[in-house]
């Protein structure tokens, strides 16, 4: 049977042959689609147009789409049998605004690879030693790939210099050809959403270049559950989610490589980063453990894997590196985070760090020791489950003011129409919202709003609905947000409310004694403090202390290439982190129940 | 085209396209064939008797084959054109008399890689740290190899016990099933001539299997020399006598392991040791730097490699180590041969080592400071090159004696029939024949002999002879030592002789500060001191400090591998040694004429 599909401007014609949905198809075919709920039919992002043949509307797409839509033809992916000829058409891909920003740190260059040019002294009777004792000196033993031996060559009194790779003592490459000038690395970063790789020429620490793109692991789900989910559910699951994720990352390296006219070989080291269940599935490792109590992962050391043994398509010699992850839910990324502030941060006084996500990890260090946790925040933040929740992607809503008159102002990501809202617009539309006094303290819309306000207050798909804004033409709806768009946001707050306050209890000190507030990661980037106090996902007392460190995963992945040596500093910290696990915390639950209030925390 | 051989009992047809040499098609098929000097047309050693198809008698032919021989269609195989349907016969394969004894040694257990049987922790809540940090301690960065890592059991709360193999912090294999007891090394001595095989049990330290074989490099050429040209000459040489050695190797492994009900993985380990032309060899690596001045090597040091690296088929997650050489002509072997005294020795006495094969290797050592040097002894004492010389295996005459009422007594290897004369046997006859005063001072045969002793010489190849024993029968002819031979023995023994010579004067030591003198290897284990003193090849006033060790390069193969320490050791030794490139000592000329003189040496 064939389904013809219109994408990105292709028109592809796909056979299938049992009985499937649109949304199976598409994962079989590499063709990327959102489909944050990993293909429940509770996300309602999947969302596709018939062109031809018919289908009945299913009670979940009554639901989650618009009559409007439904009019149209629009459909979801995930619930739509396909038909035989059958032609579906998807949106353009979807541009994702990948926050690859972060804070320069300079470091002195010392990487786990070194290069150094040797010249050879030619042999004489009286000096007979042997040809690789004169390049090679750091070890009594040669530590060396067979091949490099082997490739030895016979007329080596003909070259006067070659260019010697080497780890510790182990020598990992000769290069005999002059021009060896082309030496560098990959910092990756793997977040749950997005992924960004750094090209770092290793002679000179220059960040040379950055590419980033959506995690291709989407298709099997938003969030790391669904990812994991789809690894116990289906045979191969496991290398489903490791190969869409490897080839991908292949992609990019070949794209930055040859945008920087170098070859695979020039890359010698990489250092990746990220949440431990990323690096679970980036090693095709399962996560399963990781997802039920008691949270175990396989793994949380730093590994270290020859890249001939590994599918990333760097120098066949050359080395990839992990960084160490804490636990189940305190990864690499957050080391890698923690990382970047110790070089900025040198003092002894404690900070707070918040990385927010899917989850929210929460770091209270005084140097000395640390305390960490990990909320479920949910993908509420990112706007999953939110009626016109987005990424940050270009037309998200991510700034909203209402003035003292009543007028609305808003902006959105590169000023494009506005299509929904991204987390850092949800948390302002809340705020203001509060501080306009549209909710009350619980959360709800309060009864008796004047004239004015209560123009916007109307039902969208049953709940109470605040209207954000009016988008007067055919193309796109008017965009609101529901009662329960609110409900969700304050679940997610308040576990990351919840989450400071248990840490601040551990570590039996107050609010005064934290001197810096550290936000990581692409929303903390954009969420406006003010607002952020104002519902209280971060204590007001904290609100002038907040600095963004932007990616700092991503900077502590750059750093550990830099400079080796930055493994033995994340292994200090990690050492010193005493990771609370809040599930086993009695009183978690009641401090997140007390935490669901709007305001002020105290 | 077709040639059918006839040998080993089987008769086999082969085709061959281009006119080729007998010698060319049978190295290309991997049939058997002893040719020391390479395909020269000079040893006479290649022998085959054409059963069809005549073939004109080559000048060659003439002066290294009887006229009997050439009667019955014996043809050298390397002058002899393969013709289409020509028929010939070999030779049984002839069966080495391999030295697999050593003097044994006992060592501490500890292996470079070590096993270890761990129970698994299972995780709680309040423990969630995660599986591979239960079972693995020894460093917080994983090394170890991708597919350990891949393999990780979800189920692994489901194992009680699991065994660990770790090469210092490194991971190197984990076994989930109980039946783990078979931990074993190989260690192998790869002789020019010879090659054994040691079967170790790591767990125990016993030398559980030995395995030994002819070098089947010697299809190339007997000696190092001869080998090294074909690499030079031929397109793929390198590989040929790469290919043959590893291929022979595997097929011994295979057998060993068979015949102890092993598998190719419980083989973690292997230690190689051999002379420094071998082991560039084994490696693949050119050794035409060796042959030529300055002799320099492409390597000396210790060679470390990955299993899954080289084509040595043990466990491919296991280590492959070469012990160190110091020099082109001073070997791994040589430094194992002291590693081996090293163990039995720990005084600061001054040793004298001797291990002589094609060269003569000879060490000077007071534990403090080595001197070493080779001596281009030539192949003469293994049999080559010597009219009825031959090696090792049975039917050679081994010892001589003539007695007062000049009657013969002598012994065979197997106490076969004499088919001609190995080393050993050479040294006594000529050193009896230097007793009984058939010889002068110069080595030449003297005129005046009385009677009876003018008996036994004759003409025999045009050169003046000794009749070594009368073959009464129609299948072996008389056996001659000519004066040809003599000539021989006498470069060969001078060269050793000179170069015991230069190491006491290097050392600046007199006879008498020697304690002991070790002879290694084959030859000298069979060679008796009183005849080898009295030619002159070892000095008379160390006749009776004279102590066999057997083959002590096997031996220090097998302590490097039971003691991974010893590599350190070895290392030493190496250091210590000043080595002397006899070649470059003006006076060595001189002092190796002076010392071409039979009798003893002052």
């Amino acid at each position: 049977m064939n389904l013809i599909v219109n994408y990105n401007g292709k028109r592809e014609k796909i056979e299938f042959k049992k009985q499937k949905n649109l949304l199976e198809i598409f994962q079989e075919n590499n063709i990327n689609i959102s489909a944050p709920c990993g293909g429940n039919g509770t996300c309602g992002k999947c969302k596709v147009k018939l062109l031809s043949k018919k289908s009945n509307v299913t009670k979940k797409e009554k639901n989650l789409l618009s009559n409007k839509e439904i009019k149209k033809g629009v459909r979801l992916a995930c619930v739509t049998k396909a038909k035989n000829n059958m032609e579906v058409e998807l949106n353009k891909d979807q541009e994702l605004e990948i926050m690859d920003y972060s804070i320069e740190r300079n470091i002195d260059l010392d990487p786990l690879i070194n290069k150094s040019n040797i010249k050879i002294e030619k042999p004489t009777l009286e000096n007979q030693k042997d040809y690789l004792s004169r390049i090679y000196k750091k070890s009594d033993t040669i530590k060396t790939n067979y091949s490099l031996i082997k490739s030895f060559p016979e007329n080596i009194d003909e070259f006067n210099e070659i260019t010697l790779f080497t780890k510790n003592e182990k020598l990992i490459d000769i290069k005999y050809n002059k021009n060896t000038k082309n030496y560098y690395g990959i910092s990756i970063d793997i977040g749950t959403t997005t992924v960004v790789l750094y090209l770092i020429n290793l002679e000179t620490g220059e960040k040379k270049d950055v590419y980033s793109f959506k995690n291709p692991q989407q298709k099997y789900g938003a969030d790391v559950i669904s990812r994991v989910n789809h690894t116990i559910e289906k045979e191969n699951g496991i290398e489903d989610i490791q190969d869409v994720l490897i080839k991908k990352i292949n992609y990019a390296l070949k794209k930055l490589i040859n945008k920087n006219n170098l070859k695979a070989n020039n890359i010698y080291q990489c250092v990746i980063v990220g949440n431990t269940i990323m690096l679970h599935t980036l090693l095709g490792v399962s996560a399963e453990s990781i997802t039920k109590s008691p949270f175990t992962p396989i793994f949380t050391n730093s590994v270290e894997l020859k890249a001939s043994n590994f599918d990333i398509n760097i120098n066949k010699n050359g080395i990839i590196k992990l960084l160490p992850s804490v636990s189940g839910y305190i990864g690499a990324d957050i080391l890698a985070d923690m990382l970047t502030i110790s070089q900025i941060n040198d003092n002894n006084k404690w900070s707070l760090l918040i990385d927010i996500g899917t989850n929210g990890e929460i770091v209270l260090d005084n140097g000395e020791n640390a305390y960490a946790c990990s909320t479920a925040a949910g993908p509420a933040l990112e706007g999953a489950n939110i009626s016109f929740g987005m990424a940050g992607i270009p037309g998200a809503i991510s700034e909203y003011k209402i003035t003292e008159d009543n007028q609305i102002n808003y902006s959105t990501i590169r000023d494009r129409k506005a299509k929904g809202i991204c987390g850092s617009g949800l948390i302002d539309i809340i705020a203001e919202l509060y501080d306009k006094d549209y909710l009350d303290k619980n959360g709800g819309f309060k009864k008796d709003l004047d004239e004015n306000k209560k123009d916007r207050i109307t039902e969208y798909k049953n709940f109470t609905s605040y209207k954000v804004i009016d988008n007067n033409d055919s193309e796109n709806s008017d965009i609101f947000l529901t009662q329960k768009d609110i409900r969700e946001i304050q679940l997610a707050k308040g576990a990351i409310e919840a989450g400071i306050k248990v840490l601040i209890q551990e570590a039996d000190i107050s609010y005064e004694d934290i001197e810096v507030v550290y936000l990581a990661g692409g929303f903390g980037n954009y969420l406006k403090p003010e607002s952020a106090c104002t519902i209280g996902l971060i204590p007001y007392q904290l609100e002038n202390k907040i600095e963004r460190i932007g990616n700092g995963a991503g900077m502590g992945a750059i750093l550990s290439l830099l400079n080796d040596n930055m493994f033995d500093l994340i292994q200090n910290l990690k050492n010193r982190i005493n990771y609370i696990e809040l599930s086993s915390k009695k009183d978690f639950q009641e401090k997140f129940m007390n935490s669901m209030y709007f305001g002020k925390i105290s």
